[in-house]
């Protein structure tokens, strides 16, 4: 049977040299925006409309959109809320058309648009996305946002989540490095996820403003069975067939 | 006592987010630029000087100096051998000035050079580096040269293994998520590196082409004291003070 190749890219720097036409990219910032992206599509909001600057978002926000946007660690003073998942709850977003701000997430998402096809990870819906991937029969690419461009040990201990998934099918294969070391800094966090977790960069700055509440609802998964997908701008839920 | 700032930087796409110009730099390029250049001046050559394209190497040709130079794994005509630490032998490299082609290494050096100094780093003069670098009193960053701007497996090592020594000390400490992970690649990595290494990528492209002959070679520590410094666009040899 044809195998399908598996990448991992560590820094949107990067992604230049992975861009294929052919490949499902899969976009991860596990603290905090795709685990936000997955909770919010799971109680419900109709579309998310990622933007890069607070600029844009309070574009939105004077055109009538709900807003989700902080920067440094506070909740900006036109937005409804931050970009904390347990701020997208049923009661808030249910229905709703939102915009979120996130730098490194939207940036991801525009670089790799013209892709197969763009989808958003998190360990609340690995299950279902990767699923989803086996079934889709295409290259993919795991893109982690990172932060500012540096690795990010949180997205790459995700990647291996992901990837050991994948290349337990009999549809991908993968020569890829970084695919192999995120492999194996999985096999190391894997007894304990969230424990492991505690030295990445990103935990101690989401503590230095009290945000690293979310940090073990991040890590859980079957949280959700959406995948949240790209589409003429907009991220909307695609329901596998078999979920429905 | 004041520490100082420790860094791994996996891939040169993302090196402007890590340039400073306080660094020391510490180029790596395991298989095989750095491990050869550590080589020829363990053998006694006088200069190298790292060229990125063929044209330039070809141009230095012309001018006489003697040029290691291939491509896709063939010596190139007007060159005097290829790239493998293997060449650079006592009897052909004692006192000369020697032209080293290296498409990925030349760009990591050029790019900086800005910092306060450029060395090179290869299993090969670890022990030397990694002294010399906890004598400085600077902060470091550790530049991947990486494959296209890809994570390498074996540069990722390497860091790994530099960090740990560093971070023993009373000097470096780190809150670099790359070096979080090449630690722990190291850590699987270490009992049997050289068996590790064969899963790495940069492998399999020289064992198609039979140049996988040196990787054991490039993965021995305690070959030589000398560390190669940039200046004034050559590598020139450092020796340790203790060692003179």
């Amino acid at each position: 049977m044809r195998k399908f190749r598996l990448e991992t890219c560590f820094s949107p720097a990067a992604y230049p040299k992975y861009a294929d036409s052919e490949n499902i990219v899969v976009i991860v910032d596990v603290l905090r925006a795709t685990s936000a992206i997955c909770t919010a599509f799971e109680h419900g909001v109709k579309r998310i409309i990622p933007v890069s600057s607070v600029d844009e978002a309070r574009k939105k926000k004077d055109e009538g959109y709900m807003v989700a946007s902080e920067r440094d660690g506070k909740v900006l003073d036109f937005a409804d809320f931050g970009n904390s998942p347990f701020n997208f709850t049923k009661e808030r977003v249910y229905g709703k058309e939102i915009v979120y701000s996130t730098t490194n997430g939207t940036r991801c998402i525009k670089m790799s648009c013209d892709s197969k096809a763009v989808v958003v990870g998190s360990y609340l819906n690995l299950s279902s996305l990767s699923n989803w991937l086996i079934s889709q029969k295409s290259p993919v690419l795991i893109l982690c946002s990172s932060w500012k461009d540096r690795f990010s040990l949180e997205d790459a201990v995700f990647a291996g989540a992901l990837a050991e998934r994948l290349l337990s099918s009999d549809v991908y294969e993968s020569i890829c490095d970084s695919v192999t070391a995120s492999l194996d800094l999985w096999s190391i966090a894997k007894p304990n996820v969230y424990k492991y977790i505690q030295k990445a960069a990103q935990r101690s700055r989401l503590a230095l403003n009290g945000l690293d509440d979310c940090i073990e609802f991040c890590h859980q998964s079957e949280y959700s069975s959406i995948i949240p997908i790209y589409k003429d701008g907009c991220l909307i839920p695609l329901i596998p067939d078999k979920e429905r």
